[in-house]
């Protein structure tokens, strides 16, 4: 929690930017002003030519998650390092229960992996892969005594973490009392187990039949769906990894319709296609397998970037969930047994730029709305993070626009030994990270401190509840029973 | 099986119209030309100022039905008095097996309630309620054997007829190897089921309720997730009573991707709104409950005719299930337990033209395809029925554009006493209907021949086929295994 | 006017197919019916496993045009020759008065090129360069005693063809009073303009230089407001040369919203992609340009295809305008004084096949409705033209859905050095041409006479106008005058 | 320029609203902080239960307007009295000089006019009607030297202020050059002219004359166009008085391609619909028209308010430009003669609050959003308007939601004779409007000091500018000369 203060640099926030001084005291910004004078002794650092944004934030991280068998590699100490060293300052991971254990169990647990070892804050969204009673009274303790106000639900992975629609309306119905916001893994898991035992049969076991068995219509049908449940509900819906064309256009039409509903796209999605996976080489096509698999379509990065500068998409996650190669090979003669997942919470803050503020797509503004701001208003810890503001947590990244790098498996952050971006240059990149005032990433060196980071708890009915109950007063009007006189006429008799 | 001559007529079909005289000989048109000379005691039409159009086909009948305790009370014999009274020559109606019943027994059930009775002729579809190999086999023999070509699903009546996800796709694979048509009520049955639930809680136990427990965006949910499960399997599925312009919006935007589905409208969607539900007078408003509900949204009607216009949506049934104030007195405190049917087979053609034809939305040719020709093309009976071509079944009626009548129960050849219809003045009326030759109705007399009608067996791979294996073909072309060198690298170990 | 029986064949309408024989006497058809008896001395042909279709039409030619400084090479003679070659057998011109020419001078001289040398029957469209008192006049003399019923404005081509939207506003008016068509050339001619100049000062000299200038959003644009002046007026328009999947949408949008509105596809733009335009051998490019360009985006030809099954778009013209090498060259330092224009009229039948019907997209019958019915119709010719029925001019097409060929110019019967489609392998072609009992094309070799063709006139208030006259009265019902006490309080004094 | 201090309110801005107290000093805003000790002898205005948000800005005013053949009554002191009095702190007028004016001297004109009045700040957009050298010149001084960077062209107002196409073209461009924004009335103006002419031939002289003669397809139609020209040009658009549904949605469309486009609807399509202009009593119905009309469409104002709240719309204006009775009269014969105009300077919050936060459609970010960030942005006088910060000016608004009103002639503070909005109830209104850290209104009393306001210069190149630049280097890359061998064949020679 230390001081400094960041001189000549230009501001920029969701809402507009400025040139400006930057002083950060104990991990607070306390000062935004032209020309800071530097208190004796504090460190300065200079951001001539350097925006100054918020701290990334990465909405979907899988650090050392149990998976398929094995366990993801980048735990809570490397997944953090390689987020601070590409610009990412606060990330939320998933806590997954099994079907039948304990939400607080498995909170527990997560909360013990994390706490030791995070290099910069986090926080923790709830898995729900059942329902009963104790889950509905376990849902109550996390929210109002553990800081959690996101529950996810899986549409997928029948036989495992899958939810019945009937068991999504409850949750759902669950979330709202308790003022936290639901959210979905939208794929029609039915139809991918048909689709995988289909694609077996034929013989098609690479990893090109992880995308042949569940394509971008499955997941359109059932982010179609999750919606339509949490309207009914009337309660926010946060759809996780929106990887496709059709998924988003969904989400984008009940926007139009004024639903609230909210869609993340993340960096895979944004930065490469599926095409890899039809590469010849096993290894290679195998490491792009994650669900919703990354499209085939080439349009989809460019689309899925249009519909985040529009404002039809909200905040950019990763899913980063990284296996190597000896754990991908538990899948070699069968896709379905691919452990899913890929990299992304180092590059994702640049491939995002990349394409989008280079393409044009995004000005300045909106790549702060969609890499921190946004997330933090949906998820409730702005302005604290998400905004460089007097009072906000002292986590600001120096952004050189014109500095470039080629993303590498030999030069990144991560456990992993693969990098699913290889030898994309990118051009806009993290010079500095800092978090809580501290220096962590500076020409290309990491000085981050294993388990300096801390939770960040978050509170319930924020920002995704304004206008709800409004709401429920406007359709309860429509509810209203017609006030008649009782039938008196004949009955039929019933056998 | 008559001989008749109808001279002066102006035929319409659904390609083009000319004035031309049309012969029926043995009830088979054997002559369309423009002065036939009339055979010696041939009875003679004259058709002077009417058109001649061929025999309305509803798709979608339910005559005495048993259903939630009673049994639909127009019957095979008056359901069909009311058909031709209207210019309808031709019904398919539902054989609807109880969950566990064998699909070839009530079959014959339903042979033998019809073919007593009919005074035209009809076909059936087949409801699947539940699915195994016993369902499997009897399908096929339905198919070979018995002349069935279209098998209807239940998305909603949860604990009653509604089939899973999972089970649809089974049926409608079968469906594609028999060359059979998959048809679906499609509404979300869990949210329809809480939504009774809520209504129920809410003390909202009027009819109302209906539509306010089911509404639209539920069946806008179910019609797109019925249509992508019909996609994976490529195989053509046919949503049954469109009610809403959510609905139709889906099948129109999936039709534009190549999807092969067919919408039915009804008469009651075309031409009533739903607000009756609303009505003070329990009676009234009960009358119009049916599912899903006539939509309360008063522009509905009229987009459903865009629609069908346009050719987004395909032909027009009924759902004709028709409910005595006794019978309907059943829900009388609880609108679930409301007989779910309104009539609509006798007033389906005038509807049709009135909110078509005299609005301007529909050619007189495009009131051909959408009352007959597109409905005989789809089921696989067209020439014979829907088209006024030599060879053709002598089903003609001569209509007159300029004839008015002002629907009543009191007038109307129903059982049922009451016509959600009531007061509606129509232009554009059925003045005489021939079936097979015979005429059955004229002058406002009714003069049918009860079990005259004859089942009307439907072969498989019909029309909706055309192109469906060439698609497999191109399908399939995509479904390519990577020849790949084997990963022979490390596999982790598991433990 | 020959007689001919086809027998073994598979007759394919738009409506249905079946198998039959066919017999023409004196060039019309006289008998459809499954074994008909030869009669002495009559020509048989044998269609064993081809499909008897109506003879294509080709909505779109401008055989000989005197254009940009040149005359397009392919004559009424060649071009109707490369017509019946590749399975046309109507062909529909257009007559193009100079601004300020009378339309009856053009017209007169059209039909001379043309009479002298069709080789199958052929029509006119006229096109309306300018507006007076004189050209309404000339409209009502060549709808009433010149068989022509539609005429075409352009939007595009500044200082030369283009009229203001006031004129079109006035002409289409004109149409509708005589029952005649209005057809369009849409792109927005001013931005043309100022994009022609805008690359010429970037240096795009270059065929390139020719859709950079002239994008789809210029197309989108004027078809929005083609069809929006239309409607005001309230007559049907038609869309010639839809050429990009921006202006497809907007018909498809306007016909669901009722609009009576027709879209043109034409060969080049289903079989090919404009990036030809960016060859490195600038003949080749330069063989590409058209107005409006076909669009390098891929996906262009593909969602044109799905917009024609799905009925958005009607029927497939080819805008045959070829120019030799020598003639492209006028433009060879200025990409605007290339003549605009490419082949077609030989290829468009089995184009359409290899990415209609091979694909999957279409049926067969929906390939007859899109190659020939649905233009006949439009342009009031059907049933005589565009069916095989009894009574309809004997011009039928043996079609061998399993033989192939390879498009070149190599074997082409076009007059120009040059085929858009070159190297393209399609399987679907025409093995037998017959035009009024005749056989112009067999075993790959024309047997043709020179003239033999005839005019046919179209006459007025053809099909398209279908209840335009319901649709006026509907509207005038709207359009009340409201009845009121007269105002009688101050008025202000205007200086 | 006054101090005061605000204690418990509830600050919003458009990212978020939290509880604070907020000091204002010298007419700025100073401190932001939740328990602010008041200096001593500072006025201190308690807001419990108060919202504080950003003082509204209306970007579409007409004070004093000039306008067919007389003056809008609402004068820069009026305009401004009724504008605070409903909660709205600056507006923005337009200057609009005749056909041949020169801008500057109209421009000098309206400053004189509006300087000597005004009751709080205002700034000035600039209306090109016609094309020139001079104009250009003019444009460029007005944007360096007057404080002007946005400029507006009339698509309809044909032989008056109407332009073409082409010019429509180059002051866009010239608008791109000086970093201004380009802002469209958008109505086809020909077929006005023509609509017009057919409503009078037809004797339907009365206000319901002028919606039957422009119906909203004109309106989107000239939407799509200037979207379209503006893209062409790559130059930020804005859509003035957005007023249906179909001009809505092509704002839409295009924004979701990428298109920087604004839309801004105007509290009278937000808060009445067009039906009014067939009541009865011609006064009443005279004083609803403005141009484009307000639409008989009763869906119309909620889903504007619905596309407000998705971000598809940006900010709400009025077009406030009022005519008395007299007035109004000139046209009592002939509705084109009715000065087009209406109220809404004073009950645009309110009526935005109303139908947007009470009907749960806007939060109350989204609502400050609507009613003052955005416009502030886009207008590029943010943060100084349009946020509640420190360094922002001292233009707050204490908003109590749970006070009602109904508005009423009798009551508004402008010096028109009606109001459109006669007889709606609000809740939610401004009680207490701070100007510059004085108190203009309180407690339902004006207090405002004429000519107090001041002029705000704009600057050039604001934030709509952002990432334009980027734009055209993408955009540039796609055009390539494509480097080729010069074609050396043979030339035909031209006669």
């Amino acid at each position: 929690m230390a001081d400094i203060l960041i001189v000549n640099g230009t501001v920029v926030n969701d809402d507009r930017e400025f040139k400006s001084d930057v002083l950060i005291q104990k991990g607070i910004i306390t000062q935004i002003a032209p020309s800071i004078k530097p208190i004796e002794g504090i460190k300065v650092v200079d951001a001539t030519d350097k925006l100054l944004i918020p701290g990334g934030i990465d909405t979907h991280t899988h650090f050392q998650l149990p998976f398929m068998g094995t366990v993801s590699v980048d735990d809570f100490d490397i997944g953090t390092q390689a987020a601070v060293a590409g610009g990412t300052t606060f990330i939320i991971d998933f806590v997954i229960p099994t079907k039948g254990q304990s939400l607080l169990e498995a909170y527990d647990q997560w909360r013990k992996w994390a706490d030791e070892k995070v290099n910069c804050d986090y926080s923790l969204h709830m898995a729900v892969t059942w329902w009963s009673e104790q889950v509905s009274k376990e849902m109550e303790i996390l929210v109002k005594e553990r800081g959690v106000n996101s529950f996810k639900v899986f549409m997928a992975y029948k036989n495992s973490f899958m939810v019945t629609d009937e068991e999504m309306y409850h949750i759902f119905k669950r979330c709202k009392e308790l003022g936290a916001i639901g959210q979905v893994h939208a794929e029609n898991g039915d139809l991918v187990f048909e689709g995988q035992k289909k694609m077996l049969e034929m013989g098609i076991n690479g990893p090109e039949g992880h995308e042949l068995s569940r394509p971008e219509d499955l997941e359109a049908e059932a982010t179609n769906r999750a919606i339509t449940i949490a309207n009914r509900v009337n309660t926010p819906v946060y759809i996780v990894h929106v990887m496709s064309i059709g998924a988003a256009e969904v989400i984008a039409r009940h926007r139009k319709d004024g639903r609230r509903v909210y869609g993340e796209p993340i960096a895979a999605g944004l930065g490469v296609d599926g095409t890899h996976m039809w590469n010849h080489d096993w290894r290679h096509a195998a490491a792009y397998v994650m669900g919703p698999p990354i499209r085939p379509d080439p349009r989809t990065k460019e689309v899925l970037m249009d519909y985040l500068a529009n404002g039809d998409l909200d905040c950019v996650g990763t899913d980063n969930c990284t296996f190597c190669a000896e754990q991908k090979a538990l899948g070699k003669d069968d896709f379905t047994k691919i452990p899913n997942g890929v990299n992304g919470v180092e590059d994702r803050m640049s491939i995002v730029w990349e394409n989008g503020v280079n393409k044009g797509k995004l000005t300045h503004s909106q790549f702060v709305r969609a890499t921190s701001s946004e997330a933090a208003r949906i998820f409730n810890v702005y302005p604290r993070k998400g905004r460089i503001d007097i009072g906000s947590d002292g986590d600001i990244v120096l952004w050189d626009p014109k500095a470039s790098k080629t993303i590498s498996k030999d030069t990144h952050h991560h456990a992993v030994d693969f990098n699913i971006f290889e030898g994309i240059k990118v051009t806009g990149i993290a010079t500095t990270t800092i978090v809580a005032g501290n220096i962590v990433w500076n020409d290309n060196k990491l000085s981050t401190k294993k388990g300096s980071g801390t939770f960040v708890p978050r509170k319930p009915f924020g920002p995704v509840f304004n206008g709800i109950a409004q709401r429920d007063i406007v359709r309860n009007e429509l509810l209203r029973k017609v006030d008649r006189e009782p039938y008196t006429g004949p009955v039929i008799k019933l056998n």
